[in-house]
């Protein structure tokens, strides 16, 4: 059993940008000679958020809508403390979640042929930001 | 330390069908011969999602009700793109979330006696699904 | 690669209270002796959740404020099964999750420095809680 860490640095315009990320991870899976286990992705920061979609044009406006729906821009009393005016940004973060982990075998990750792995910057400015990929395995 | 995968078959009505799984996922870990580590439990597909609750008919029903009022069905534009009418069991299954991780210690997850395992499926008609059970301990 | 498996034990006035665990979660790591792996945090219970945020004093009452608004208090089929009038605390608790996963190296957790792990005690009264810290690496 080994553990592998790797990076994802990504440039985002933020407010919801939803940035499919399969293809790094998988590239950073097929390049560490493991063949089984769990690879874990995780963000660095408190206003974006990982999960899983259907990576396509239509659905990635519907998930910028349902978010201006639910979890509308504010004013939050995070806004009044810091007059950053992004209070909206970590309450969807933290409902979304910071990290996901999946199963691969043979060196492939075990998803849905309409199952990309999606990390969402919800911050309301442009970022640079950092994932990290951990990979444990044997 | 080891990896062990084993798999979980479910039909489902879709529609938020909610099913327990924790049994099946107990019988996977007392039969791999593993003591401690954790279990990740992985969906298939960008329409179903998994997580924990009290797994009661009352409760059931309540997730069903409350995720017709925060996501309700649509036209959203994945419909539209699609024609198939489920942008409201992608959006769903986004939010939850595709995968759980619980840690295991005498070949046993540690969950509370009213926490169970459960996969919904939001689909909006009837699927055959899999899911991956991903065990790495020793 | 090894398994530690360490515990917190929480005392919460329940109702959304929101405690930062980024310090106990790291003392156990740091004891560990581990250097590189994964920190698995789960809960035990049905009525609470894990997840990350900046933990600051507006930010914790926007997620109390946000739930209330998204999930609020019932009646729902499962208060009128047991009484306990808490159908809400256990749905906010199966959309937020019941577990986090975080990758650790040089024996410390990657975390952005505004990003805090918290708990939620979704619960309608006071509680007593454990968690599960659940560490695998090398």
């Amino acid at each position: 059993m080994a553990v592998v860490t790797e990076y994802i640095r990504l440039s985002t315009k933020g407010n919801a940008e939803v940035v499919d990320i399969t293809t790094q991870v998988q590239k950073h899976l097929s390049l560490c000679g493991l063949n089984a286990g769990i690879v874990t992705v995780s963000v660095v920061g408190s206003t974006c958020a990982l999960t899983t979609c259907e990576y396509e044009p239509g659905l990635v406006k519907d998930i910028k809508d349902i978010f201006d729906k639910l979890i509308p821009a504010g004013p939050y009393h995070h806004d009044q403390a810091w007059g950053d005016g992004n209070g909206h940004s970590h309450l969807r973060s933290s409902l979304v979640g910071p990290s996901v982990t999946f199963p691969f075998r043979d060196a492939e990750m075990i998803l849905g042929t309409w199952q990309q792995i999606i990390f969402i910057d919800f911050d309301n400015r442009s970022r640079q930001r950092e994932l990290v990929v951990q990979i444990l395995g044997e």
